[in-house]
C-alpha cells in the first residue's frame, strides 16, 4: 500500500504528450492553447472615438471657442477624414477613427446642435478626452494569450480580434472506459434481484466531458480469457484505459493478474485512503491504466484525485489547489487519508465545506447532495471546524 | 436611466418558459432537470457484500467458533445462495448478494484459508459487518434528485442506477446573436486601417455555450431598412435576440428606433453602471431583446449580469450569489455601479478578488487576465480592502 502522496507522484511522473492539433477557434472553449497569441496590430489599431459626439481641435476650445461649425461626419467603419479647419468640428461615432487634425471628443450630451453649429455646454474639457489612443491597450507583437492557457469566452474574443480563425491546441487523449462485474446490467434493462445497473462508466464519461474529453465505453464479463483478449486490444488502441471494478481481492478480480500478463507495469496497487483504497495504476509504453475500485464513490473520487491531475499535467495546464474551511468537527480514526464529501458555501468571502455523511463508498446518491471532497490527512484523527484543507470540486 | 437593481428586476420579471423535452440521460450534463427522479428499488436493492471474504452466521462466531468449512461461493451477479449449515461459511465477493442465513462478512485479509477451511485471525467482529444493508441509502420511491437540478456527473450515475435512460429537461431558448457596426469585418479578413474584426458575437456564443445554449449569429450593416427587415424576421423566429452595438447616441445607432417601430416594448434603456451603461432591454409577446453596448467589456459583463440571471430564472435554476473579499482599496467617483474586473485567489479558505486595471470598456485583452467582475455599489466612492462584495465569475 502506498501513500496518497506517493501515488499522486507516480501518476504525475507518468504523464503523456498527446500532441497538437489545429481547430477552428470557435470550437476551442475548454481546450488548452498550444501556441502564443500575439497582437497582429496595435490595440486599438487607430485613435478610436469612444463616445458619440463631436471632434474638435482642443487648442480652439482652450482659446475660448465654444461654437463649432460642423464640417462632416466620421462614421464607424469609414475611412479617416480630416478636420479641414481647426475652428470647425466633425460629428463622430463610437468606434470611428478620430478625424485627422482633431484630438478631442465631446459627447452629444454636452453639446447643443442647431443649424449646423455645435455649441459646447460644459466649461472644461480634457485634451484627448473620449479618444481611445492607438496602441493604448497593446502594441503589435505583444503576447495577448500565453501558451497552455485554457480557452474561455474571454480568450475567444481576443482570438477573433487578432484574426486567429484556427488555433493550435493540445490533442485530447483517446480514452476507453471499461466496466467489469457480472452483476451489472444495462441502463435500459430491468435488473434481477441480485443485479444492478451499470452506472460508474457513465459517471466517468461525464467527469471526462468536464475536461472536454470524449471517451468510449465497454463492458466486459468477469471471465479471464475474455478480459485478456479485449484489454490487449484496448492497450494498443487507446492512450488511457479507465477501469471500474475487479481490482480488489475477490475471486473474479482478474484485472491485476491480466495486466501483469499483458505487460502492464504496475506502478502501485492500493493507496492509503478512504474511499478508493484498492486503486491499481500501471502503464505500458503507450498507455496509462487506471484501475479504479468498483464502488461508485471510489471510482468518482479517484478519477478526480488522480486522473484529473494526470490530464492537467499531460497538457501542461496549471491548476491551483483550492482550499476550504472545514465547517464542523470531523473525527476519523483509520490511518488513511479521508476524502470526505462536502457541501460548499461561501459566507462573507469564506469558502466553507460542510461534511455530509454518506453511507460509505457504495452510496452513489449522496454525491447528488454534495459539491466536492475535502482531503483530510492521515496524520491526525480529529479535524477541527475552522481549519483549512484542500478540496476537489466536482460541480 | 435606471438603477442596476431596477434593471435586473425588469429582466427577472420578463422571463420565459421554454418548455420541456426528453433527451438521453448521457447527453444531459449541464441541463436542468424537469422531473423528480426517485428510486425504482431500494438502495442497495439487496443486502450487498461490501468486502471480498467469507460470510458467516455471527452467532457461531459469538459462541467461540473460529474455523468454518467453505460451502460455496457467492459471486457478484449470481443468484442468492443459502448458507446450509450455520457452522459453515461461504466465500463472497464485493457486490454480491449476501447469502441467505449468513449475516456477517470477514474480509480475506483477516482470514486464512487452507484445505477448504477458513480460519478467522481477528478476535472481534461486529454483527453485520461489511454488509451494506438493503435500503440503507434509500428506499423505493425516495426522491433522489429534485426537479430543477442542474445535471452533473454525480446525477448521471444516479440516473443510470435507476434506469432513467431518457429524462425530461428544460428546453433551451432559441437564440440569435446579432452584431452591427460597419467598422466590423470577419475573423478571416484583413481589416483596413479604420476597421476591426468582429469579436463580440463570438464571446457571446461562448458565454452561452457555458449554459449549454447553442446560438446562431448574424451581422447586419448599419442601414436602417436592412436592420428593420432582418430584425422583424428574427423577432418571429427566436426566443431571445442578443445585440452588440448600435444602442447608444450615434447617428447610426438605429436599434432603439427600429425596436420601437417593430413593436418591441422598451423595458429600459441605459443603466447606472460602468461599463455597459447604454444597455437596451425590451420584449415582444414571444421574444426578449437584449441590446448590449458594442464595447467588448460592456457586452461581456451585461451578458453575465443580466442574460445569465434571466436564463437561470427562466429554467427555475437556483444560483447563489458568490461573495468575495476585495483585495485592495478601490476609489470610484461616478455615481454608477462599478463592475470591476478581478483576479480571484483563495488564501486560507478566503476568496480574494484582486482588481486588475484595464484600459476601459474597449480593452478586450484585459479579460484574459481576470476571472470575474466584482460589483461595487454606487452608494460609496471608496471601497476598502477586506470588505466583501458580490462577484460574477466567467471562468
Amino acid at each position: 500500500m502506498v501513500s496518497v502522496e506517493k501515488a499522486l507522484q507516480a501518476v504525475l511522473n507518468s504523464t503523456q504528450d498527446f500532441g497538437v492539433e489545429e481547430i477552428p477557434f470557435i470550437k476551442s472553449v475548454g481546450r488548452i492553447l498550444k501556441e502564443e497569441i500575439s497582437a497582429d496590430r496595435d490595440f486599438p489599431p487607430f485613435n478610436r472615438v469612444s463616445m458619440d459626439g463631436i471632434a474638435i481641435d482642443f487648442a480652439s476650445f482652450k482659446q475660448g471657442q465654444k461654437s463649432f461649425e460642423i464640417e462632416g461626419i466620421q462614421a464607424a467603419g469609414s475611412k479617416q477624414i480630416k478636420l479641414q479647419n481647426a475652428k470647425n468640428c466633425i460629428e463622430v461615432m463610437t468606434g470611428a477613427v478620430l478625424p485627422k487634425s482633431a484630438n478631442t471628443v465631446i459627447r452629444y450630451e454636452d453639446v447643443t446642435i442647431k443649424n449646423g453649429i455645435a455649441t459646447i455646454n460644459v466649461d472644461s474639457l480634457n485634451d484627448r478626452q473620449n479618444v481611445h489612443l492607438k496602441g493604448k491597450d497593446g502594441n503589435v507583437g505583444d503576447i495577448l494569450i500565453s501558451e497552455n492557457t485554457m480557452i474561455s469566452a474571454a480568450e475567444i474574443g481576443v482570438l477573433a480580434t487578432v484574426g486567429k480563425s484556427f488555433i493550435k491546441v493540445a490533442k485530447q487523449p483517446k480514452v476507453m472506459i471499461v466496466s467489469t462485474g457480472d452483476e451489472l446490467v444495462g441502463v435500459d434493462e430491468i435488473p434481477l434481484e441480485h443485479q444492478i445497473r451499470r452506472s460508474n462508466v457513465f459517471s466517468l464519461v461525464s467527469l471526462l466531458e468536464r475536461l472536454n474529453i470524449s471517451s468510449e465505453t465497454a463492458h466486459v464479463t468477469d471471465e479471464k480469457s475474455v478480459l485478456k483478449s479485449k484489454i490487449k486490444k484496448y492497450l494498443q488502441e487507446y492512450d488511457v484505459l479507465l477501469f471500474s471494478g475487479a481490482v480488489s481481492k475477490g475471486k473474479y478480480d482478474f484485472l491485476p493478474e491480466v495486466f501483469d500478463e499483458l505487460g502492464v507495469k504496475k506502478l502501485f496497487h492500493k493507496v492509503a485512503q478512504r474511499p478508493g483504497k484498492p486503486f491499481f495504476y500501471g502503464e505500458t509504453d503507450s498507455c496509462n491504466v487506471f484501475g479504479f475500485p468498483g464502488n461508485p464513490i471510489s471510482t468518482f473520487v479517484n478519477c478526480l484525485a488522480y486522473f484529473y491531475p494526470w490530464y492537467y499535467k499531460s497538457v501542461r495546464l496549471k491548476v491551483d489547489v483550492e482550499i476550504a474551511v472545514l465547517g464542523e468537527d470531523v473525527f476519523f480514526k483509520p490511518n488513511l487519508v479521508y476524502f470526505l464529501q462536502v457541501k460548499l458555501e461561501t459566507r462573507k468571502g469564506e469558502l466553507i465545506a460542510f461534511p455530509i455523511k454518506g453511507n460509505g463508498s457504495g452510496d452513489l446518491a449522496s454525491l447528488v447532495n454534495t459539491d466536492a471532497f475535502i482531503q483530510l490527512p492521515n496524520d491526525n484523527i480529529e479535524f477541527k471546524k475552522g481549519n483549512t484543507f484542500p478540496i476537489i470540486r466536482y460541480r
